[in-house]
C-alpha cells in the first residue's frame, strides 16, 4: 500500500548528510514505511534510524517528538494515498465503476509486491487509537473523509452515466465503502493474499444499486 | 465487544488463591480484556497480572509463555463470540436478515458500553499479524472460517425463506460480512461512536440479492 521506500543497496550504506531536506524526506519515508508494517506501539524511532542510516541526533534536529513526527507521516500517507486514488478515480478512460475496480487491483499489487507485509497506515493507526495520541484520531478521521468525499464523486459519475440507479445515495455508499476498505486490508494481510481484497470488491460492486 | 471481566471495587482486592482454577480463569479474562482494546504489543503481561492482581510467580505456573497465554486468550475469545453469535442468528422468533441486523445492534450497545475503547480480539490481532507468532494466523483464520460458517447457514435460510434471491451466493457473502465487519469494528473505534457500524449494517443488506 505504500511506495517503495527505500532499497537496500549491498555494502555500506551511502551517507546522508545532516541537516538536509532529503534527511527529512528519508526519516518520513522510513517512518512510513515502518508503520504501515508495524504500526506505532511496535514501531521505536531507534529502528527508523538504523532503516534510514542516520544518526540520532539528527531525528531531534527534524523533529520535536515522536508524537510529531508520525503526525507529519500521516498527512504525507494521506497526500500519497490521495494522488493514487485520484490516479484511478479521475481516469476518463475508464467507466466510474470499472475506476473502483481498478483501485482495488492495484491496491491488491501493492500487498502482493510487500508480501502482505505492508498495510494501510490508516487502518494500522485506528485499531491502535485507543494507546495513541488523541491529536491522531481528527488527522485520521480527516483523510477518511476526503477519500469518503472522492468516491462519492466517482460514484456520482457512475449515477450520472447510468452505471447506477438514479435512488443510489452516492455519500452512504461511499462511507460503506471505506468503512469496509480498512478490514479487507486487515484480512489480506492476515491470509497472505490478495483474496480478500477481491473479495470485498465484488462484494461492493455487486451490491450497488442498479 | 467482550463480556465485562474485572469490575473494580473500591478497597483493597479480593486476593486470589494461587494455583486455582478461577486464578488461570481471571488472567485470561483479564487478558482478553487488555488484548482488545490495546492489541499485543502494547499489552505486557506485568499489566494483565496488576489488572487481575495476581503475583507475577502466578502467571508462569498457569502459562508457559506470553505466546502460549495468548493462543488460550485467542480460543476463549472465539468461544465467547461463536455463543453470542449463535444467540442472534440462530433465534427463531426474527426472521434471518433481522437476525444479523440484531447481532450488529448488539454489537453496537457492546462498544458503547466500553466507550469503544474495545474492539474484537480477532481484528486487533490481524492488524499486527505482521510482529505476531506464525502460529496466530492459523488460528485467527479458523476462527474467521468458523464465523463466515455460521454466517452463510443464516443466509441460506434466508434464501430459503425467500428474503434472498435464488441466485445468492451465501458463502461469498458470509466471506465479504466478515471481510468489512473488521473495518466498522475499527472505524467504530476511531469515531468513538456506533455510527460505522450501523452504516456497515444498513449497506451491506441494502446490497443483498432479493
Amino acid at each position: 500500500m505504500t511506495e517503495p521506500i527505500l532499497v537496500k543497496k549491498r555494502g555500506r550504506p551511502a551517507k546522508i548528510p545532516h541537516h538536509h531536506p532529503d534527511t527529512r524526506e528519508a526519516l518520513i519515508r522510513g517512518g512510513t514505511a515502518i508503520l504501515t508494517e508495524q504500526g506505532f506501539t511496535a514501531s521505536g524511532i531507534d529502528g527508523i534510524l538504523k532503516r534510514v542510516g542516520v544518526p540520532k541526533g539528527s531525528f531531534y534536529y527534524y523533529f520535536a517528538s515522536k508524537e510529531a513526527f508520525v503526525r507529519e507521516i500521516i498527512d504525507y500517507y494521506g497526500r500519497y494515498f490521495v494522488r493514487k486514488l485520484d490516479k484511478f478515480l479521475l481516469d476518463e478512460t475508464r467507466l466510474p465503476l470499472a475506476r473502483i475496480q481498478a483501485f482495488v487491483d492495484d491496491a491488491a499489487r501493492g500487498m502482493a509486491k510487500y508480501e502482505f507485509k505492508r498495510g494501510c497506515l490508516v487502518g494500522n493507526l485506528g485499531q491502535e487509537i485507543g494507546v495513541l495520541p488523541d491529536s491522531y484520531r481528527q488527522q485520521l478521521s480527516a483523510i477518511l473523509a476526503d477519500w469518503q468525499q472522492r468516491l462519492a464523486h466517482c460514484l456520482q459519475l457512475a449515477r450520472g452515466a447510468g452505471q447506477l440507479g438514479p435512488q443510489a445515495d452516492c455519500d452512504a455508499l461511499a462511507e460503506y465503502f471505506w468503512i469496509g476498505w480498512e478490514g479487507a486490508v486487515m484480512r489480506a494481510r492476515l491470509a497472505n493474499s490478495e483474496r480478500p481484497l477481491a473479495c470485498f470488491a465484488q462484494g461492493f460492486l455487486a451490491g450497488l444499486p442498479r
